[in-house]
């Protein structure tokens, strides 16, 4: 498969800028070829406005037709073959067998999303028949449903090159519920990017849907994510990254004339909580699979636990012990690249030169010009952390910090002191439970999904998975961008009133057509108009 | 009842404050005893502070707890008689019997919301049990359900003194979501609103619940609306009034350090499109209809249709003759404030004077003592309305233009200049549904509710309403402020992962105690898990 080193702007390749950038091998620091051309302003322009013509074929497509777009995706991305791995391995360092289940974990999320548009319930149809004879003012016949937002811009991912980037689960979602993308290639793997970019554009053309349905832009986040969030057509925003680039897509959408949501995903902690009871029955189970989650994937995942809140007694020194035992066998691994493993070391730095704080453990760091990094495990008290709120920094990659409390009062202060989380974990036996209830009703107003006696490494793609939590978690804790309910960001309700039948779409029409379940009159059912009470 | 003129915070009346103010009866321009004291900083953090104190015990209070306590204020607002509706005249100048059908949809709303927390499906409950067998690796047991947000502001709104104010929609869909409730009164019925505030204070203690999950701040909203969007612990907003306000108070929430949600339903021109053959087949019918529908509550509804655009031909100048041969037996009306009245009165006058605006019919503007306004009906072609985007200005009063277009492409092109709408209506026949196709599709973007041969005035509150729409209508379109989906507002995902069975909540508990229905496996039932395949 031939690369062009362009964008893909309503499936053609162009490339009008002069700037161009290459992708980095970060384990030898190799530029990879081609080259890619850096996406000029009128082209991002021309992706949006390509999006917006076409997004009423996709609106108006049956649902059968919606999923079937997404199961060609997943087909035509399989279709790509080993190239796609090697790709994505040369840009950022991964094994191939983690590609290859990212792979497939972005196929299968594909594949459920088309479940999801074929089931029908998400577009939370409701009928309220006309009551002509109600009193004092008779009611209209109302009927609602979800209708698609528009034009989505998705940006890529670093830590995901494919289950968080071109056909990820923001595209995947965005599809489903009937919207253009344009994705923003992630820098660190515009060849990936490329790849999977020109699988979605078979995939269109083999279902016969317009091309201008999807784009993929190249090039960084200041040239061509700023334009793009700024357009005037576009409709929302899919975000997973830092902090900071988060928060000034955020303020750049809230500004806009027309403000327009961005679900960014940005930063998390993670604390795990670590009950006496729990330590003292499994300390050395925990602190095995407290080390292989920091470090799974050179601790760069957003549900990496960077914060173990412990209380301090024997049991717990001596799971501290055994993690620290552990850290000399756990390899230093490549990170995704060289900024990011730079980044790590300063944040890490900066977090080990606090007052209050002290290394436990650390490996070597590993070779520089492999960019690789190694696990660190600090330590500190209560006290320290609460009053220095540094502490609860993230650093993203394979870095750790416990935090020893005296007293079960002082490890609930610390659960009221941390900001908002994606997960917050807890180990527990039966005996911890009983005393643990002010720990979890404080933790559930601080994460998005808390875990009991497990890692949160490893997010699930099913229908119950909430993967978001409050600021600064997420821009947006009311959505979640795994699982089949990330679709809900992409749709708002549009309401007809006294529509006649000819007029209405088929998910609201008399006979449901579409057997899908309805809510009406308030109920739920799956049964026609005519038959219900 | 006595009047206290202070704000209530956490069910005390208190007046820590120096300013004051006093309601004002637009129809005779007297202040009306007592004078209300400004809140002060001091006293919005308390609120906000109490507010969050007792967030956790509405979380974990029972839907049926929740249910009572909505009915309670619903039964209280009643108890207090027939002072309510003489107050709310003397504040607002809306008529008795309005006041009093605005008093029953206050009450039947809260009652509604107490239907919804029982039937309980809101919470859209989802069950993904564990799978330990799954290759390459088991999927945990996940649950994950709706949960409150936290303290949410309630801005009242001029226009509607008990159904969007202290007891309004938005208050009731808080309390039924589990969320605390900090009233901001409108500047205009303090009176009012310290009757309504009241009678929750009273549900609460009846209910045996705790009194900071309602306070009612007394004040203007530069004072006591600023700092309570910025409290910290404040969780989410929901505002009715003018575009200005609404977007200052978005812009102040996105900014925050932690943003919040700001659910603010602005500005609306509620656009209505009359096709050929529904003039011709029944001109006179919607001639008089669309009379009563701008001129309703003096035009001070935010669905009051301000566009109207035809097709130029004989029988739509016999409609339009029709509407102007109706405007003189049109009384004026006392407006809900002087300053309203002014507003309205410079906004019509701009539209007035803009080039190729000709005024068709207009009452004489009636007694400024007793702040009067009557109905104006202009002109103008679509030409001049395409080139002129200030034309579609909303005057918040008795205004209404017609556009003329000389051909349908022309009217599709006006429908596709307008901005965000709350509603947009279509009157036709069926001859007319024939080529209506691309003004539907494109009404349906812009609009939350589409309304065939009706008048959007009259906001049915049920199940299949949508109150909403894209920018500047509200800063949200996602969501609605009327209807049972407003609920939705104030609430997040949270998800459960591994969770012993008694740290569950009873919504997501193997037996489906509260027999709610849920999501398992990603199918609808109400059965308990153990019956799930």
């Amino acid at each position: 498969m031939q690369l062009t080193g362009q964008s893909l702007i309503a499936g053609r390749p162009t490339a009008a800028g002069k700037k161009s950038f290459a992708a980095v091998n970060p384990a030898t620091k190799e530029a990879l070829a081609p080259a890619f051309v850096v996406a000029t302003a009128e082209e991002v322009d021309q992706a949006v406005k390509a999006a917006a013509d076409a997004a009423p074929v996709l609106q108006a497509a049956s649902p059968e037709k919606r999923a079937q777009l997404l199961e060609t995706i997943a087909a035509e991305i399989e279709l790509v073959g080993p190239t796609l791995l090697e790709r994505a391995n040369a840009e950022s360092g991964l094994p191939l067998a983690r590609l290859s289940g990212e792979r497939d974990r972005t196929c299968s999320q594909l594949r459920l999303f088309a479940s999801v548009v074929r089931e029908g319930s998400w577009i939370d149809a409701r009928i309220d028949p006309a009551l002509p004879d109600r009193k004092p003012l008779p009611r209209p016949d109302l009927r609602r449903m979800l209708a698609p937002l528009g034009p989505v811009a998705v940006f890529g991912a670093s830590n995901f090159p494919l289950a968080f980037s071109v056909a990820g689960g923001d595209t995947a979602s965005a599809f489903a519920a009937g919207c253009p993308v344009i994705a923003k290639a992630h820098e660190a793997h515009p060849c990936t990017s490329e790849l999977v970019g020109s699988a979605i554009v078979r995939a269109l053309a083999a279902c016969d849907l317009p091309i201008g349905l999807f784009s993929l832009l190249q090039g960084p986040g200041a040239e061509v994510g700023v334009p793009l969030v700024k357009h005037p057509l576009l409709a929302a925003v899919g975000f997973t990254g830092s902090h900071t680039a988060g928060r000034a897509l955020c303020d750049l959408a809230a500004l806009r004339p027309n403000p327009i949501p961005v679900f960014a995903e940005m930063s998390s902690v993670n604390p795990v909580f670590l009950l006496p009871g729990a330590v003292r029955e499994r300390g050395s189970v925990i602190a095995q699979g407290l080390l292989g989650s920091v470090t799974l994937g050179v601790g760069q995942f957003c549900t990496k636990p960077g914060l173990i809140f412990v209380l301090r007694d024997n049991a717990t020194k001596g799971l501290m012990d055994a993690v620290a035992a552990g850290v000399p066998a756990c390899a230093p691994g490549t990170m995704l690249t060289p900024g990011i493993r730079e980044r790590f070391l300063q944040v890490q730095e900066r977090l080990r030169s606090l007052p209050g704080i002290r290394v436990a453990a650390a490996r070597e760091p590993g070779s520089a010009a492999k960019n690789e990094a190694a696990v660190t495990v600090a330590a500190t008290t209560a006290a320290d952390f609460l009053r220095t709120p540094e502490m609860a920094t993230e650093a993203f990659g394979p870095f750790t910090l416990f935090v020893e409390a005296s007293s079960m009062n002082e490890l609930l202060a610390c659960a009221h002191a941390i900001e908002g989380q994606l997960t917050a974990t807890l180990h527990g036996n039966d005996s911890d439970w009983e005393s643990a209830g002010p720990l979890l009703d404080a933790l559930e107003r601080k994460a998005g999904r808390l875990l009991v006696n497990g890692f949160p490494t490893g997010v699930e793609v099913s229908h119950a998975m909430h993967h978001g939590g409050p600021s600064p978690a997420t821009s947006d804790p009311r959505f979640t961008s795994v699982g089949t309910a990330a679709i809900l960001r992409w749709a708002r309700p549009v309401c007809y009133q006294n529509f006649p039948a000819a007029l209405l779409p088929a998910a609201l029409r008399d006979d449901n057509p579409l057997q899908i379940w309805r809510r009406i009159n308030g109920a739920l059912t799956r049964e026609p108009l005519a038959s219900c009470p």
